[in-house]
């Protein structure tokens, strides 16, 4: 069950609209996308790799998006393209737009004399904008939002129920916040003094890209001297925390319950998994890939998967594991006499 | 210290409604429940298992509720039943009953003239409900909650202060949701395409069923395609990130911190413990035990007790045998060569 | 690039406030505080250790602030002291005060007619303090805040926007509690019965002492029967769950996507690193530092350093460990039955 009604488009339209290669007549009304094996027949359903293959058969669908190595591989209408991913993104962007949002600010919220909303902007209830702060054209500020002094909101961002922007921060064009999302909070700067602990001013900013998504509930810090920077392209998913002073570098996605510890620079396009643990004041290399779970401790300096999860046993089997694992430097001493013992009877040195 | 003030109910009465058999006198007045050491004379303690029976001497309770097994293991008055800590629950709630809240939609609320809300419901102060929303009799939509266009809250719910609710999302009856929950915000569905991401609509919904109760800050986004959807009776505690598509089967309880990825799904009845991760795409059975800390990559297909934490050791224990776990390949391997001298010493084949 | 516009000091002013050792001329006129390398020559900057010393031949800074035994590592003017960080800590807050919020309650804000607000205290846009309860002097509780009912805040605290105080809760003086925190939310506590599980009324209070600061999205939950308890000047960071009934002693400093859970007791002047995972009811004794991504599961009665993180190795190279930690049982046997067959080689029993 979908949460929308759809539009609906033929065939020949979406190809007309997006490319790909129309295999099969193009007359039939698409009004919606899904998986192969719920697609019903005004559907268009989608193959991204060769793990559901088998579901070509079966399927209800009116036709399916392929990569061109799938391209024989059903007889069914088919639209054929580089990326089919990213043309189920595309189609279904075409059948679900966004529901418009009227613009104008409800009578609720509380705009201060001198922030300045676009006309084209929607700012909704008992949503506040402090003095100074800037709404772009066509955003949508949703319900209980509370956009602070001095900042800016891009053209065309969407800042979802209860966001927090603290004051003097920017989001860029086109943004997504969702709700919950903190940016600008104080870093965690503490300094001791005689066993107790003096707050270090946060007086850096958080700066967002252009085209950046962060998820529900997820705290971007403001820098503690210099900024927190989100580059543009970069999705976070929920529930992640970016301290102070991090730089995420751009088109990069972490997956939710992620955190990045303070000042450490993630570089371009990398993937970092969920869970993972980014420990403060290191680099990451551009393209890196760091597996869920993760914790990384040191610099990064070439490409890659880097992992270091542990996966799950039955209980009884991890204990028995890790009763070796405490006793696992008197193992290697024990191996090591052995070793030793060995040669000697064997009558050379070691 | 306790934060309400009870009312008083005398153990004959507290039997009268909850069953159990009354050892002692019966007209003693329990005004609240308290734990052994600290109860005093008008309070009922509880021993729900045999690690604090040492308690029962010295503690001022009036009664106390105990297991049949411990039925004699003190001469005070007391109350011997089945399941000790279902029944402090009960009396708890007995002697706790929520604070009423009047009825009405307070003057600051936003609620849209398509709404519906129960006559019996209460809006709190600057919250919002949209278009199409409906609020079932008897809510309580606490201060700041957001609910979204169409979406429907079931009859008897609590949403605390700060709530959100996305467009088109389904909470059940005496459903109980924590202060900054997100319920419906779009799961992390991204296509690659040229080195950017392109956003994938999330079209599904969240869907939650009766008598669930979410901890404060906690995630559940909306499908992609299908729904995202928390069965009858599922209890999360804080912090937690569902993400989109998942299943959580029904009386499953989840503690803080843990994560559930994309298209997970997870079976009746299982105990996830707090900060436990589980990979998408992946099925875990029916009655399925997950330790804290545990992260799950693979389907788990027999119900039983799973874990893969590492607990701590004194930081230059934990160095000295992390090293080993750095050269564990290499000690195999060095066993391995020991085994095959050894063997040709012996003269025997390995 | 700064936040906010800063006064300006000489190097005299502040010295005479703060103390330190003035070497080299004091007129300079110091603007905002930087690290070394961005500083420019209105600018007092800091050396915190010995990592960054070469960096104090390029600044540009007009001043740097040193600890005695950097004394003499420049020619630069400088104050040296005992504790730099604390110092520049210090300074910051002197060039950078707290832009002054204005008393008095927006008229949007929904405040409950048996409230008390100190007429020096501010009440943001949309915010609501409910019935009974008190907010201290100076208070600035932020656009969208909700107070429970009977709830205290101390004076000279801050609530950034979006904060949530559930009811019969305290905070006390000068606390800062950022967006999307929140207090006193029910602790996850459920009582299995057939299969179900039943809420315990969840009737402690969160009790916060004073000059406690807490971080973004951080959830700290009532206490089951007792309360639960941050003792004054404890630091915690964004996204940490404080289950129900812990204590943290005070001076603690709790980093970023840390759990404790339910009935722990923290010691005094604690550090426990990001994402580090604390069992329910066991005690960590004062002055423990534990690690990252460490997970304690039993008491810790000795102070020291504590780690059970695993750092990330190259995916192949983390496979190949792995797949020797899951058959470490087995290795351990094999080297036990080695020694036995060398010593019977040997000729001597094992």
């Amino acid at each position: 069950m979908k949460a929308r009604r759809p539009l609906a488009f033929s065939l020949h339209e979406i190809v007309a609209r997006l490319g790909g290669e129309l295999i099969g007549p193009g007359t039939v009304a698409i009004r919606q996308v899904a998986p192969l094996d719920t697609a019903g027949p005004d559907e268009l359903s989608f193959l991204t790799g060769g793990k559901y293959r088998r579901l070509l058969e079966s399927t209800r669908a009116a036709a399916v998006i392929l990569g061109r190595d799938h391209r024989d591989s059903t007889e069914r209408p088919r639209i054929v393209c580089d990326n089919p991913y990213a043309y189920l993104a595309r189609v279904s962007a075409l059948l679900n737009p966004a529901e418009p949002v009227a613009a104008g600010i409800h009578p609720s919220a509380a705009v201060h004399a001198t922030a300045t909303v676009a006309s084209t902007a929607s700012v909704g209830p008992c949503a506040a904008v402090d003095a100074g702060a800037t709404i772009g054209a066509r955003c949508v500020i949703d319900a209980g939002c509370v956009i602070g002094r001095n900042s800016i909101i891009g053209d065309d961002s969407r800042l979802h129920a209860n966001v927090v922007i603290y004051p003097d921060c920017r989001v860029g064009a086109r943004g997504i916040l969702h709700s919950g999302v903190v940016i600008g909070g104080d870093g965690f700067g503490i300094a001791e003094e005689d066993g107790r602990w003096l707050k270090v001013p946060q007086i850096g900013r958080a700066i967002i890209g252009d085209d950046v998504e962060i998820g529900a509930n997820t705290t971007v810090d403001r820098g503690a001297l210099g900024d927190t920077v989100i580059e543009e392209g970069v999705k976070l998913d929920n529930l992640i925390q970016i301290a102070h002073n991090v730089v995420i570098g751009a088109h990069t996605a972490i997956a939710a319950c992620a955190g990045i510890a303070g000042s450490a620079r993630i570089g371009r396009g990398c993937r970092i998994g969920g869970a993972a643990m980014i420990h403060g004041h290191i680099e990451i290399c551009d393209g890196t890939v760091v597996g869920a779970g993760t914790m990384v401790r040191k610099s990064i300096t070439e490409p890659g998967i880097y992992d270091g999860f542990f996966p799950c046993l039955p209980h009884r089997e991890w204990m028995k594991n890790l009763a070796h694992f405490n006793r696992l430097h008197e193992l290697a001493e024990t191996v090591r006499e052995l070793e030793a013992r060995m040669a000697a009877m064997e009558g050379k040195p070691k």
